[in-house]
């Protein structure tokens, strides 16, 4: 009843909720700690409350690729931790580049969270002459110009466009040209974009919103 | 069938889920647009067209807080956006904290997304002596044991940890003591924190992830 090591079933058309993915991602990383203390298997409960979600919802979330667990046993912590990683696409490095400079730009093209789940910021671009040169940490601030080397040479799938709203259209075309195929875009307008391209927009602001809910929310 | 200018229902023992939250937010900020375009009506399909959900999942989000709009006429623009706002706890300004200095910490403060949303940054803190008298744009970077007078002054009620991990507890504690009752955490460790305290844990790096898992589960 158990399939030793899990396996990742086939996507269908089936459509998996970004909720979902999300907390795959989180439970990941709770996996990780739990990994690290030495436990060898952990109970869908245990993920649960490590999380702060429901023991169903674990199962759930787990369901919709396969069966990775053996009844009364539990999940073998490795063994789901490298499934989920390979399901979120995490069992590689990919490489990223920052377009912006500026104070959020620089601040994701350091970002250690970034580096310890397999994501390698290769450039920062700016098209400010003050700031091409000068160095993030490592990463160097290079001109726009040099961005299709940059991609070419790191087979760069991801962009994170960090410029202000009136550039961002301009700088995602220009992705594009390039053979970005993933965009997570902070500035706060919405894209255009062919269909195969996948955009993600975030909004610090809504974490804030969510905060103040819960605040007049509470009890 | 239907209340003029829609009515926010009492909240009972029902849990709103997070996505519902996120989705509000997003609504509000289409919503922002069509009015600004001067348009009086929406339906829920528009809405659901405007910011890539299902017209089902608009009304059931909407269902939570009451009936706001009128059926086959759709929801006034204006009304609805009044009251996703106040739902949201966003027909006020709050007062906002920001702990670390640092480039998240700076970019953060200087977010011109949290302004346009109520929220105002009204200091940043750091106990880098190099960092402490400098400005971030009109905010002046103040040291740790000025944080209590802020926060008082301000009534301040929400804070921004942007600390590194191993200082993140001792800062959580530092702003509950001060009477700060909302954290939005961007270090990457669980906070231990009393059951009247709300905190939400920012990992950028989940971004990435949903743009990684769509990617490698493309068509």
């Amino acid at each position: 009843m158990t399939v030793k090591g899990g396996h990742v079933s086939q996507m269908k058309a089936l459509k998996i909720p970004e909720a979902t993915v999300s907390r795959l991602s989180v439970y990941s990383r709770f996996l990780f700690q739990v990994d690290k203390k030495g436990i060898i298997t952990i109970s869908s409960g245990d993920i649960a409350q490590g999380v702060g979600v429901s023991p169903a919802q674990v199962r759930k979330d787990l369901a919709y690729f396969g069966e990775f667990g053996t009844r009364g046993v539990g999940y073998n912590v490795k063994d789901l931790q490298y499934n989920i990683l390979k399901i979120l696409g995490l069992n590689k490095q990919w490489k990223v580049i920052v377009i912006g400079a500026g104070n959020l730009g620089s601040a994701l093209g350091i970002y250690a969270g970034f580096k310890e789940r397999g994501f390698d910021i290769v450039g920062i671009f700016d098209d400010n002459p003050q700031k091409v040169g000068f160095k993030v940490n490592n990463i160097e601030i290079m001109s726009m110009d040099r961005l299709p080397k940059i991609v070419k040479e790191y087979k760069v799938k991801m962009g994170i466009i960090t410029v202000p709203s009136e550039h961002a259209q301009d700088v995602a075309n220009y992705l594009i040209e390039n053979n970005v195929t993933s965009i997570l875009n902070f500035a706060p307008r919405v894209l255009n974009v062919p269909k195969d391209i996948i955009v993600r927009n975030v909004d610090l602001s809504v974490n804030l919103e969510i905060l103040t809910f819960n605040m007049i929310n509470q009890k």
